[in-house]
């Protein structure tokens, strides 16, 4: 398994309660894998395969199709927490003790949902491009399940800012996203689309009261990464996890959109790095992290 | 020179317009020089030798006494601009065509104001603990000139936070500020203290109108560092920094007061040799930076 690559890992199957969820795994065999949640309307074959490949030389690496996304079955539920649910059976139908989940904004609110519920199956999180539920401006009306009519159009104009530097590292980006040449993923159904929509909705509103308040509850070792012109999650929303979780360390770059750790993605690995390497100081005083499924 | 280290190297003077600035030199030769710009009420000796000693390892390292500060000659000035102005002479008296700025509160006042008054000495911006002009909540009410009275339980409580383990690097930051025992700097006098008050008082005062308006006009590289429970200066500054800087990366620490980047130095550390080695990428389209003193 561990010579596989973004571009030649077979997708997988497996199945728990009646559902078929498509996923691909490779990289470092015996780590606790990374598993990867998707962005709104998005695959597996959204992912740029440079971030996927650099990170499986150190963990292993776990892309996921949620309930009724691309080639998994099943229906995809209009909240968060539905959503969560199934990544849990996922995990428990592939016998996985831990994960350390990178959550891509849709796929980071499920993270943070995960870290909540279910606090000793997740060991460390990377929250990238999202925001804490009933953030800031997070009411996603500009959004539409149409996007995928136009993707390119859609990634360089939500992804990147509109600088010319930022707008070629998108063309780049698109670019890589084609490496994978064969057994790609299916596309997201505009019913898929629309559930996930309303559940990002769902989580975006703002709740009577306790706002923010379940983010202490996230004790894990936390790393927040968000482009500082990010139009699709306000880059606020970022700063707000920020003061909220007690372990996070975040990271905000120049110039850059929803897509920002792939426009930086050089000093973005190299921070993933250091996040996975300081272990022993940030988790100081923790409860050591059981290795059980909750 | 390269074999000083920062317990080692001789307090050294220069002379411009009649002031004697007093000033530490070290580090790797031939590099483009980090002037270290002091927080308020301290002086060369307030530097953590582990942070100086590292840095020195890839870069020149220049710790300086503004004028009326510690073993400097010269009268403390009421204004950041005014200090910029000795800053530039001390440069000038040197001989150095560019610097980078690693400036800590105070310190990273001066620092954003060199930039935009002197554009071309300055390479790049580390930003430590700081806020922009007329930032949130930059009354500094809680600040005295009688600070000095007992230096430890200021730093315990303003530079890191109540939790065991940030007070734990506390007392170890405190004990490393001793490791240099001969040739130790001048304590602040209480006028050049007070003077520094109304310095960071007139630089917090909100303008009426163009409030960040100049924060534009910063086009260097920049490292913001912040801890996300900064009692001294509210981690909102930082922020808003980010929002405006075109070229500056944000990162924030968790648990972590005015000293986050002592409490999370290891990782401080490597994040500013990814600062320093992505040169390319951050600084392209920027018009290339001459070497000459503005």
């Amino acid at each position: 398994m561990s010579n596989y690559t973004h571009e030649t890992v077979p997708t997988q199957f497996v199945e728990a309660n009646g559902i078929r969820y498509a996923y691909r795994r490779f990289g470092k065999p015996g780590t606790i894998p990374l598993l990867f949640l998707e962005y709104f309307n998005s695959n597996m074959d959204g992912w740029d395969p440079d971030v996927t490949n650099s990170l499986a030389a150190d963990h292993e690496v776990i892309l996921f199709d949620n309930a009724g996304v691309g080639a998994s079955g099943g229906k995809t539920p209009h909240t968060v927490a539905e959503m969560t649910k199934h990544c849990v059976a996922f995990c428990r139908a592939l016998g996985l003790k831990q994960i350390h989940v990178v959550g891509f904004s849709l796929g980071g609110m499920i993270a943070q949902q995960l870290a909540i519920q279910h606090p000793q199956l997740v060991g460390r999180l990377i929250l990238l491009g999202t925001g804490p539920r009933g953030g800031e401006d997070m009411t996603f009306t500009e959004l539409s399940a149409e996007e995928q009519a136009d993707p390119v159009a859609f990634l360089l104009a939500g992804f990147f800012s509109p600088s010319e530097a930022s707008q070629a590292a998108g063309r780049e980006y698109i670019k890589r996203l084609e490496s994978r040449k064969n057994d790609r993923d299916l596309p997201v159904s505009r019913d898929s689309a629309v559930a996930q929509l309303a559940a990002i909705r769902e989580w975006g509103a703002i709740p009577a009261t306790g706002r923010y308040a379940t983010l202490k509850s996230i004790t894990h070792p936390t790393l927040i990464v968000h482009g500082n012109k990010d139009i699709v999650v306000t880059p606020i929303n970022a700063f707000i996890m920020e003061e909220h979780l007690p372990k996070a360390q975040l990271i905000m770059y120049p110039d850059s959109s929803h897509g920002s750790f792939y426009q930086h993605r050089k000093a973005f690995l190299e921070q993933v790095k250091i996040f996975f390497s300081e272990g022993d100081s940030v988790e100081a005083g923790q409860n050591s992290i059981k290795s059980s499924v909750a």
